[in-house]
């Protein structure tokens, strides 16, 4: 059995077999990652993707690769024999080596790792089932927005359950405001209308999110359990999956709903790596 | 010219060459570590590091590597020829590989890196010369206290200047208490007494922190700005560089204390690693 080659490392330009020990993601989470979806090939939201990322090189002062390089790259992985052409895609960039402790380096040498995964499976037919996390989000608007490798929150709040039937987990911030999910944003149908949380004190700004944002004209609102689960209807939705119904969140639970599904229908049009199943709409 | 060997890795009780792309400290900073004093060929209060790596192991359920192989492994490379006997020795823990996404593998085979660095400089003669950050440090009483892999705040805040004239910044939390520098735990005295910062919500329980504690009875108490710059003397601590008197706040100047003088000089009695040059106390 051949080994299919799932992972390139980079520093700067030069390609390299191994993460130094000393390197600053290593040491203090000190980068940034993308996760992607690859359908037929193609990087889903490639251009949307890249821009978090600018955004967030911008906010942490930390060089990023030159991008034409990145997609030479990504290229060159897809050619490499037995490349599946619908998978996952990931990108973390790190700030590299040195500097002293915790004072970056003036001018980093960035260190950067593609790294292809197998695409997730369909979800559950009758919608994800959901449970409330009881690790909390900090607020930090330095951070808020990027998706930065800061995430032991994240690992903590996921680390929560490991029962099967349960999907995913909706996570809260210091005030008691909803948030998102671990690893996915949310929206929630109230009086006809879609609201996602805001992501200024702390949560990502997910590609997929934007999306969303401008297909549903939803709103940022500030959302208590309460209001979730008393929402007519509710959604995930990630770069990798796409839109996610929701059909429970603990003893709630919801029936599809037609807005949901017409969104998740608009979305397949807009992007093919997402249409869904025909027993799954 | 022969290279001194200064670094170590492990993957669980195997010596590795290189850190895998897909480690999880890599990923998520999902990790703990210590830097440590070594002098005379021995570790400053290993016994005190280790106890706050096993807390932080605890609070993030993560496998920690086999005590007395570290021990070992330490030993080993003092015994490496050219190594210096007074140096810094730092322990980076990480839950490597395993897992999906954010969800922790169930039983982590830890990556775990020794390095060793050269000791620090001795510090300005006359007491160090400080600022205020503008980076505030978020409230996430799950992660305040251990010494986690977290650490773009600190990353943040120490990139805010590049003056060779400032030798540390002080960072308050959200709501504006001092909290500590960027890599150092901070003691004030006001009214014949020390105070420290508690460390609840945010900042790191420093192991010279806790001997100054103790040593000095102070207390932990919430403290303002202007309650740092009407101090009547101001420390900063670790367990790198011992007791750091304060010289400059700012525009806010101090003369030497003897009540700092004189805790240096408890800890050169206790310590031999902290003892004070005479034209530095």
């Amino acid at each position: 059995m051949s080994t299919v080659e799932t992972m390139r490392m980079f520093l700067g330009d030069a390609q390299v077999e191994g993460v130094p020990g000393s390197d600053r993601g290593l040491a203090y989470g000190d980068g940034l990652f993308e996760t992607m979806r690859v359908h037929a090939g193609r990087v889903s939201w490639w251009d949307m993707h890249w821009a978090r990322l600018a955004q967030g090189a911008g906010r942490l002062r930390l060089r990023l690769p030159d991008r034409g390089l990145v997609e030479q790259q990504i290229e060159a992985l897809d050619a490499t024999p037995g490349m599946d052409a619908n998978n996952v895609l990931k990108l973390l960039v790190t700030r590299g080596c040195g500097g002293r402790g915790y004072l970056p380096p003036s001018d980093n040498m960035p260190l950067w790792i593609l790294s292809r995964h197998p695409a997730p499976p369909s979800p559950r037919a009758s919608g994800l089932h959901l449970r409330w996390c009881t690790t909390r989000l900090a607020h930090q608007p330095v951070l808020a927005g990027i998706k930065h490798c800061n995430r032991l929150e994240q690992v903590l709040a996921r680390g929560e359950w490991s029962d099967a039937g349960i999907d995913e987990g909706l996570v809260l911030d210091m005030e008691g405001n909803v948030v998102s999910a671990t690893s996915a944003n949310l929206f929630v149908l109230r009086d006809g209308g879609w609201h996602t949380p805001p992501v200024d004190r702390c949560g990502v700004a997910g590609v997929c999110r934007a999306w969303l944002l401008s297909a549903s004209g939803a709103r940022e609102t500030r959302l208590g359990v309460e209001e979730v689960e008393s929402a007519d209807a509710v959604l995930l939705c990630n770069a990798v999956r796409g839109i996610l119904p929701v059909a429970r969140l603990g003893n709630r639970a919801w029936l599809p709903h037609p807005q949901v599904r017409a969104l998740r229908q608009r979305l397949a049009t807009a992007n093919p790596a997402f249409i869904v199943p025909e027993d799954n709409v």
